[in-house]
């Protein structure tokens, strides 16, 4: 029996906050449709922030109204704060994804809040568990910048474990790693992994790294080898730091499922299937930097996928 | 104290063999000087192959008269076969390395050989050493298509021990173990390298990867696991297949650096020299298709390299 790694595709919110161009409603719900019918079991589908912030997701209501399509998906929704989280529970997502800063830098730059600010915010959000609205809500934490910070620099590892820790005593479900700036490289994955797998006790650890500096495929095979089961990753490699104009963003979709396949993981996921919708995404999204390599490669003549 | 990993630039001839531009000698021996100057300290810097072949190598004999300019490093060129063995010996070549094929399909295709065939070439090459013109030949012996093939599909490990067996056997003072095609995985690397380090019996062990299908740098990060410390790569990962057009070559040796540095390991390369190297580079070939992230990216603020 192959063991099952989840990838969970967060294209649809990380991939296009920053596009230029706005798409439409009905296209995210196709592309989502799409990725489910390609073998992606969870899709982060929109965010909660507001559209002054991010006018991609002006439509976050409307694609909600897209969840019943979506049938067998974890579909969640990324939320900035209370007022989010609650905007996205009456929307109809049960699988919220709150993301705070190890960085004091860069939680003050992206959100303006310090660390402990951002956990408090957290707290408000997790409480919504006691209420009618958030019963069975399910809450993802996301630790950006885990692995060092554009604006500070180096991040300490006893930091990321401390707001782990206090965050799974607070009521995070999942905790997602993240490299939101693509410094880790894989020794600081196999150091900073396991403690935090402990750390979490029994929830799902899941991380989210960038290819900004090329490591990104790497870390996932150093996450495997620390016990990682579930990784983000975007079709076509959207997304990404708009300061680093030419890097590529998240690590792509289709890249990651065909190194796990090949490293004997099941995945579930059609590669083949991925590519005729990354050609389609291409159209529909015009001129974005879209990276990964199989799609310009092809798939080895020995892949088969993992049964 | 760091543990050391050698980087063998092989940009001066894989990553040029299939360039669209002849570059005139004196750039090529700037190219060798600078990546020494930028702390490279072995290089494969021509082929033997014959200028009806490559034309790009047709001043081979040339490139070898610049040896003298490259005091403290190892310069090795590529030999097809007995002939180039001798010219490159001629030239002033200490160190040769010579490439045969696992895959049947590859070899016949490629040397229009079997790999038995090309193994007795390599024999011919190795008597070379009992002869007073090879007195002192250091020869390393490729593997090509270790990790599967093109043409042939599934290329079988014990085929690539039995052959290491019988070149180490032979006379290869080095083996190096190439994904050709970049068909290999981390699985595929952590099984394959340790019996292959076990046969070398404390021969050097070198990996060539190709980033052909993005796994490239977890390959590395595998064979570092599996205890191999001497990698080949290219600046700007120039290099690559032919058949797939779009698709990226060598690791870049730029992001290797960055990779094996972050890691903790000392490779003695000013990655700032050699992305200054990478820019003239890029002037002087024209269009091809240049990869690596670290050169878009940058280096991350934290980075520091290993003393």
């Amino acid at each position: 029996m192959a063991e099952h790694v989840v990838l969970r595709e967060v294209g649809p919110r990380d991939g296009i906050q920053m596009a230029k161009r706005f798409l439409e409603t009905g296209r995210k719900l196709e592309w989502a449709r799409r990725l489910a019918a390609a073998g992606i079991r969870e899709i982060e589908l929109t965010s909660f922030v507001p559209p002054k912030v991010v006018p991609q997701f002006a439509d976050a209501d409307e694609v909600a109204r897209g969840l019943p399509q979506l049938a067998g998906v974890v579909a969640s929704a990324l939320v900035p704060n209370l007022k989010g989280a609650e905007r996205a529970l009456a929307a109809g997502f049960r699988h919220v994804n709150y993301v705070l800063s190890i960085s004091e830098a860069h939680s003050r730059s992206n959100v303006r809040r310090s660390t402990d600010e951002a956990i408090a915010e957290f707290d408000r959000i997790a409480a919504l568990k006691e209420t009618e609205a958030g019963r069975g809500m399910v809450l993802g934490v996301g630790l950006a910048t885990s692995f060092g910070c554009t604006l500070q620099g180096y991040v300490d590892p006893q930091r990321v474990f401390e707001v782990a820790r206090r965050v799974a005593a607070g009521g995070a479900d999942e905790l997602i790693v993240a490299d939101t700036v693509g410094y880790g490289n894989p020794a600081q994955v196999k150091a900073l992994l396991p403690p935090i797998i402990e750390i979490a006790a029994g929830r799902r650890v899941i991380c989210h790294f960038h290819d900004t500096r090329g490591l990104g495929l790497a870390n996932v095979a150093a996450a495997l080898d620390a016990g990682v089961r579930a990784f983000d990753a975007s079709l076509a490699g959207l997304g990404g730091c708009p300061f680093a104009p030419g890097a590529t963003g998240n690590i792509a979709t289709e890249d990651t499922a065909f190194m796990l396949e090949s490293m004997g993981f099941s995945t579930g996921v059609d590669i083949e299937a991925l590519l005729d919708l990354r050609r389609d995404l291409e159209s529909w999204l015009g001129e974005e930097r879209y990276s990964g390599a199989i799609a310009h490669a092809g798939l080895p003549k020995t892949y088969r996928p993992v049964r």
